[in-house]
């Protein structure tokens, strides 16, 4: 099966190469990009070094289409939209790492980000463990944001059995600088980032119309979750912390039970008895789950964790492909993480 | 005047003899210590060479109750309580940095630590913001804690005017790894710790009941929080995040004129237009605040950050000394953060 | 084949594991230790949740050398030398990823470490770019210290062509902390060494008795490097900085094509025309080498970077089981470094 | 004593504000800058909150020169010598914290920066403990580099007591990310630079000609050292390990005197038993220097820790003011290290 990558030379897309070259079945057949055409693979990605010696090509979206049969697409919002539906046009099935085919209320997307150029084409919320049948005969797959992957999993067992109040779901983020992409900023500038803790998008970051949207639907009501991500000094891992309220009180093990029979089956859901830390998910791609009940209340503390780069980017959607072409879901993601 | 301090060899200890040397009318009389015994300052803390070259010493608390005006006390909890009715007796006012003084309730205080062998010595809680009358007087005073600084400074002001739900207070804190002091463990083993977040205490942190009394007391009412911290790779620095829901819809320029107004003419304490960050304060005695309200909503995004170390531990002792000895309230305490 | 692990509870020993988990043909048949006995490997190593679940089992070092075709020793030096006799006369082959059979000479040895008890074992030194084909037949490989791997590697191919002065070879090192193992210590405290360098063993680490001994054998003489060591606070990698003094002038390009001659055909090593990143390598088993070479001068300098937990332990003692039972030599070791 | 500021934007200007916030008789007059003119001290500098309120301005360099006893300049090389002939042709007497006034010889200046607008201005160069007597009637300062002042600071005593084979000085120095400036690249990205080590100008950074200048004046002859600086993921401060080789041997003990004598006196040289580390330095304007002799051996291994921004740059300029000024060389200097 042959795949190509467009955005071949920013974090997710090296991402993505990295992942690929342990796939036993997909054959990379292009990488294209904007920026660094002509370089190697090796030059923009030096840990690839003696892995790929592919150059970064400008990319023909007609030809791209018809000789692949799936095309992950890592450009920003409103790069995308321009040329998927060429694309699937060819007849390539595509993963989009971006935001453009991930809300279905075009409203909403259009108030968060910016008129849609082709909003007919709809994607599937490219998330395995609420829509995999969906993604199993997609044309276009939406990947999900890194924050909303780790929200969405941490949550969704307690949403869909209605267990807790929905007016008060707070979600506190913390991110890896990697989760900030290959641009330079002062946030990420290390002499800012290396030894602080900065907060940003504090009650409007742009992945919170995902989670509603998941969310919402696994409840079969309109729902707003109370959304802060921060940034850390690492460069990898996501971590959400989710405060809610129980409606009725519950044990620990009886709320691990829910969890553990909601995400039963899940090869990269691990519902533990702990709580998650980042270093025991990342390089891989896990999401691990744990929680933990107050004592003589009812509040309830939801810990997720992924590596934002692979659940949360590259991995899902190499989980994604594997989904939508038939293979082993755990092809190339078979590795454990990192610790220490 | 002389002070001396009991417990000088842990962080809060080295704090304490970094904010001293640059103290104008402080004089250091005396360090003690239990473990290190015999070495010199230097050795324990190499940053102090060449400004003070006293030796611990074996503590003799009669004697040092009546050779000073006031003994800082850094001692793990249920360690204090044995010796400071000892100093008291002697003559000299404590400021002590433990948890042993800081609960009003005597049920809780031995709920959540041990039983309490000298309930009967009473100390004022030693935030100087809402107590500063009662510090100037007192014998003793139980120096917060730093998550508890950092959490009560940053919600007085909304507490104080009723504007938010009291039900639904969380605060989701991020620490350094230095709040864990001078021992060893896992959690704070560079490998473990350098490239991770971890969650702990997370429904049940021992700085909660300092919370819930101190922020009830304001608004003359039993009030619970809902507490999180976390443990970063940075050594320095606590911000926390807390997640509130007013009561009525409030702009965001309306509740920085209360916070203003509440905190006029505080030394230590900045109501910034944006959201803090660790790098503000690290090195210094402020605790910056800012907020953000959720558009369209009614949650409302607090910030603060301090330096644990400082206005978490001894730079607020080094202030309530000021305070309790007529001091400039900003002797010792003048220097700003580093940033970067 | 059927591998065992003895000290399976450490960092190298969660590496052999993590390592093993995506190993094709090596098939996991007891996991021994000490400390842990009893505990399953997720509660141990958490990252490895899902993937292992065997207990730790105390040691029956007669049944481990008969039940296994190769048996990886994680063990502290002075106690691997007790039972690897033992494991080797039930039949197994044992890589020792400690230094007990390192050094040929026994004078050094129990000047650097302690007494031996067995000394009459020997090991082939398990640095495959140096001894594959002894390796191969080996019953007993003593793999290399992380140090010594990227030090050796950094330096072979100008020791072996005599173009450099012996005399004044210095290497300065850069660890990540993982190095120093899963024991606490105040050097790996984390408020100490979380933005921190530390040099230790300046002028006398135990390293440095296997570059001398490997780098004289290479150049037919007595050789004396001279090495120092810097803790710095990342988790993970080791880069080397070799300063070396060249006997007749060269150009970069000249000394490249040396390097990549001398590692020609080699899977781990890249010779590369910039200079080595940590981030290049971490992760995987690759030993990156760049060099620069003083304009006008004779100085010339070599950086090798490696992590320290892969090439410089457990990828390294997974390539030597690699070469030691005919599996082709990437088996295991396939996944690329993480950058970013 | 009025002092101004041009350059007040950057971290070097950010920090000779946090110096003088503290500085007993220094007086603020005026900040100047490019890029920030008319924004307040604290939108570049939010430590600084509540600390200064004056705007950045656009200078006037003869007014600054007239209006001024004292002008820290802090502005790219090749700039600041468009404009401080101007200033002291005012009257005012100036601090250069940039490297255009730094080097006798103008063909190594123009070799290594650019051509010199204003070559027959000259400076002292600003290393206190080599040229007090010269700066003190100096109208122009040149302050030394961060790199140069740690390493020459490190080596002085043994080149200036010719202990040491001259032909073969190997300073691998380690540096925080904040010697980068406040400018963005890749190099001090945070996902790039935050769990790495960069090696860069490996055998031609640009502050090894002020090291072969000063070391090689102290000896009387012409002298190269052997540089190469490496960036780590820490914020502040440079750890230089210089390697160098005895020409006769000699204690530690007997060094170490050596050391203490030259630098007698001397209110920010600390040469101390152990090695330095970062963090027994960062936040003061202290060097501390210590050193380790190869058993059986001529290697010799001195090490000198520094905060960059402090004594690497805008702490020995407020030094330098000091000294020129006639107060006393500690205002404003006084802060010890903060550790941990």
């Amino acid at each position: 099966m042959k795949v190509a990558i467009v955005g071949a030379s920013g974090y997710t897309g090296g991402e993505l190469l990295r992942l690929l070259a342990v796939h036993p079945k997909a054959k990379l057949s292009g990488v294209y990009g904007s920026g660094s055409v002509g370089k190697t693979l090796a030059e923009v990605h030096p840990n690839l070094t003696g892995i790929f010696d592919e150059r970064i090509a400008e990319p023909d979206y007609d030809k791209i289409g018809k000789q692949n049969d799936l095309v992950f697409v890592s450009a920003p919002h409103g790069v995308s939209m321009k040329f998927i539906p060429k694309i699937l046009d060819g007849g390539a099935r595509v993963v989009d790492l971006g935001a453009d085919y991930r809300l279905k209320d075009m409203k909403i997307f259009e108030k968060v980000y910016l008129k849609h150029e082709s909003p007919e084409v709809k994607g599937v919320y490219g998330l395995p463990e609420l829509h995999r049948a969906d993604i199993k005969k997609a044309k276009l797959v939406a990947n999900p944001g890194c924050f909303s992957t780790a929200a969405i999993l941490g949550l969704a067992p307690l949403v869909k059995e209605k267990l807790i109040d929905l007016d008060h779901i707070v979600i506190d983020a913390k991110t890896g600088s990697s989760g900030a992409g290959s641009s330079f900023s002062e946030r990420t500038h290390h002499p800012v980032a290396g030894a602080n803790v900065q907060v940003y998008s504090a009650t409007a970051h742009r992945h919170i119309p995902e989670m509603d949207q998941e969310l919402g639907e696994l409840v079969g009501a309109k729902l707003k979750v109370h959304f802060t991500p921060h940034l850390l000094p690492i460069v990898r891992g996501i971590l959400t912390t989710a405060h809610v309220f129980l409606k009725k009180s519950a044990t620990k093990e009886k709320l691990l039970e829910i969890y553990k029979k909601f995400y039963s089956g899940e090869p990269f859901v691990r519902v533990i008895d702990g709580l998650p830390q980042i270093n025991y998910v990342v390089g891989s791609n896990f999401c691990d789950i744990g929680l933990e009940v107050e004592a003589g209340g009812n509040r309830l503390v939801v810990v997720s964790a992924i590596d934002n780069l692979v659940k949360g980017a590259s991995g899902q959607a190499i989980q994604n492909m594997n989904i939508m072409l038939n293979f082993d879901e755990r092809d190339g993601l078979r590795a454990t993480a990192l610790r220490p």
